[in-house]
């Protein structure tokens, strides 16, 4: 640690809340396939936020969410109906988030925290409301407002803009590879949250830490 | 079939060549291992290349496959060596093309065929020349030129460059369904060479044609 930063800034899905939450609603609707579509539909939906961007065929991350989910459905071979695809989105808006985010984000509270994820805000403002976490975040930032996808750097560049401070005055935590090597190539500092244990990726842009969940953050204090 | 096309182009990884045909050497050299380090490899493979055009840290596509297998033995924590990355990356220039192939581009010999891919010349050039099906391609196009991967509409228009001929007079054949939305998006007429049996991606962006393997093409003669 070599400057002290300014302000925390967290990616949300995967990394505050967990995506694969929907296990439970996917299991009831499609019995024992649960597992296999919160997989897919995770895969696809980064998939298309990846090839919408790289196109310039933007469109709100809860669209792409929507697509990749009967995508994922149908690769699946399973019976697509509207209603369950409503009722698999719904809980989208519901994830539960890690058991450690509550006491981490308590005891950072005197820096800027925000939230900068590729979530539209009619996903992300009400995930975050119902979590009762919305009080800790001085900003919520979504790539909508100006419809780069993450990891543009000018998506990166959005978010700093919104805190108004300095690359190096930023750390940022994301528990995606994709999300850290981004933010690392764009100039943050960054705290991988590596909750699967997975390897670095091969892409010369290490993070700066590796953490194991966000309890490893309290050394930021 | 409404207007007749001046030009087919072939995308190569996947389409023309079987990039599974690794598997018979990392089965070699780890037992057991053979399957899940060959699907690991192309997926790492891809998203490398999808990320590097996102954060604009171009690597040709020779590193990043060499990149991506690293990553791919490590994440099935296997034990890398030198070596075995280097007799990996040599399979891949020798991959098999699939059994249709030389007919196919026999019967369509009067157009104009070209590859367009991904790939550097480095491993381009070496695999289409060992394959014999050289001497059927009028161009071999790589992004590696303008440093822009597919599917940005800039690699497409890099490719329409090089053919020196209107969008509407190409057809574009890819067996991945990421290059088939990119190419339709910029303005090919496109055939989705469907070999796994997938679903249509949900981008809006369907193919013209969809077939299972490259016969179905012999009715654009």
């Amino acid at each position: 640690m070599t400057q002290p930063i300014k302000a925390l800034v967290f990616d949300v899905y995967g990394t505050l809340f967990d995506v694969h939450s929907v296990k439970v609603k996917a299991e009831e609707l499609y019995p024992e396939h649960g597992e296999a579509i919160s997989q897919a539909w995770r895969q696809k939906q980064l998939e298309y936020s990846f090839l919408r961007q790289l196109n310039g065929q933007y469109v709100p991350f809860s669209q792409v969410t929507r697509d990749a989910l009967r995508y994922a459905l149908l690769q699946l071979k399973l019976h697509v109906t509207e209603e369950n695809i409503a009722d698999l989105m719904e809980v989208y808006l519901k994830l539960d988030h890690y058991p450690e985010v509550d006491d981490v984000l308590q005891q950072m509270g005197d820096k800027q925290i925000a939230v900068f994820s590729n979530g539209s805000h009619d996903m992300l403002d009400p995930l975050i409301e119902q979590s009762g976490l919305a009080g800790w975040f001085d900003q919520i930032i979504s790539v909508d407002d100006i419809k780069q996808y993450k990891p543009t750097p000018a998506s990166y560049m959005h978010a700093l803009n919104t805190l108004g401070l300095k690359r190096e005055d930023v750390l940022f935590m994301s528990s995606n590879g994709w999300d850290i090597t981004g933010a690392k190539s764009f100039g943050f500092r960054t705290a991988w949250i590596n909750r699967s244990g997975l390897p670095v990726e091969e892409l010369n842009l290490d993070p700066d830490s590796i953490y194991d969940d966000l309890t490893g953050l309290l050394e930021w204090k």
